[in-house]
């Protein structure tokens, strides 16, 4: 039986605050025993997301875009090195069970919309809310939360029993 | 010299009027003697342009996410298979000039936030204006066109002398 | 109907007489009527065979495996930017009708691998035969050429009638 | 300091002493603490050396073709799931920091090819040894095991000191 695998996207040049949001959910997430993953770069949303699990004792995944991991982030446990660019960014999605997004670009914005586009319960964390999903937003597929810990909530509900 | 590519991105299941207007962005996009790029299934606002393109005696080329061509459109004088699902919109983008966006849903939306993520041109022809994407619609690297004919001077311009 | 697509693989960097061979079969499958394929950068074998198939008139598509077309070779009619590296190689043999395959190393062993793994018709034209197709070479999926002329016969015996 | 990731590869579909093979040599990848990658599937080669390493406390992680893990291995930690089907193989040479290949076919074929292509160390463990890898072969990038204790030694001769 695998740990549940949630996906935090977010950008790689952020506010402090956003880290910081990034890094509590990061512990977040591993105090539930759920599995981090994301873009595994040393940067941002990235660096920040997988330092909280890691220091919480949780396990970390990143997802490289590069050729080699000689830009991943400090505390993955997993350095998954692609050589595929933004093409990763559908693997980002694909391989988590719910995704939250943090503030970031239009990288940011293509998993979110890659992530919806592939039935994934996708969870607003300060990423502005796109009006255009207002159709995924009625279903409840698509949602804002208000924190880490109402992030959290929404993920564990989207999770289910394991 | 290459001829410039227009890449063509919208939904695969589009109102008659959505279809009209990429089949005639289509003819528009070849008697320009530009190339016209598209997502390639039979369907929506990929077999509307390609075959827009075709009658107009343009050339076509198809980017399928499939393993196989069987489900490509008919008016395609090149039919690429990917077998990497929505990984192949990325390559959608990056094999664009520029990009032109009709209404879509999610897999519209990822090309446009991929396209802008990797410094392309998308002008918006009917998809709502995300926004998010404030600081790309100052710099004036995304903007919205009134109609076929206004995107295809955009395009135009976006390509530059050839 | 989309004209057959007969996919070019080989070195980068291979001997003059090489060259001249990629050349004359690029020009060979213009002849036909074919479109050639190739992985587009502007040195080995791709290079020479998109120059001989354009001489010819032919049309020539490469599948570039960087993030932009500034290495693409100056014979293609049109340059598919994937941005994913060596992972193009699978979608220069999905995109092929055939494959020819000419001297190269790693890289060209790996398309004519994923060409059998996924089904398709594989001509050797100086390319080594592996030993462990056996079991292709006895079905007349992985064949030997004695030259360009004769790898053209077999290539449209693969295509068939069109 | 991420642990080593050793990659397995080999075929789906092989005989039972191969898959015994396979299940020691994921045993030993555990016990030197080290992580066992491969290409996730519930089948052959994939789930006898993940279930292996499991067994023996390891980590395991698989890089799923498929657009979901329905398919995955049941001792994977980790399900890494792609949509991108044989364009994984790159992936899972690329985030190896050695490939060990037991027999398998032309998709195995190919991630050798690939892993030799990315500089990667390869050691053959029951996998026919490629001719036309001699320049390799004299560089010791590609070597030959006698068995899982002398590819273990290999791999971790390629690993360096942790």
């Amino acid at each position: 039986m695998r740990k549940p695998v949630v996906g935090v996207m977010g950008g790689s040049a952020v506010p402090l605050e956003v880290e910081d949001t990034a890094f509590a959910l990061g512990q977040a997430i591993a105090q539930r025993g759920w599995i981090l993953l994301n873009g595994g770069r040393n940067c941002g949303v990235m660096a920040a997301s997988s330092r909280g699990a890691r220091q919480a004792g949780g396990m970390t995944i990143g997802i490289l875009p590069d050729r080699d991991a000689s830009a991943a982030a400090p505390d993955l446990d997993v350095a998954v090195v692609t050589g595929m660019g933004d093409a990763r960014n559908l693997i980002n999605v694909l391989s988590s069970d719910v995704v939250v997004a943090l503030p970031g670009g239009a990288g940011t914005a293509s998993e979110v919309a890659l992530a919806l586009k592939n039935g994934k319960r996708v969870i607003l964390l300060g990423f502005p809310m796109p009006e255009m999903f207002e159709a995924e937003r009625r279903t409840g597929r698509l949602t804002a939360a208000q924190g880490v810990a109402d992030a959290v909530v929404q993920a564990a509900e989207a999770i289910g029993p394991t």
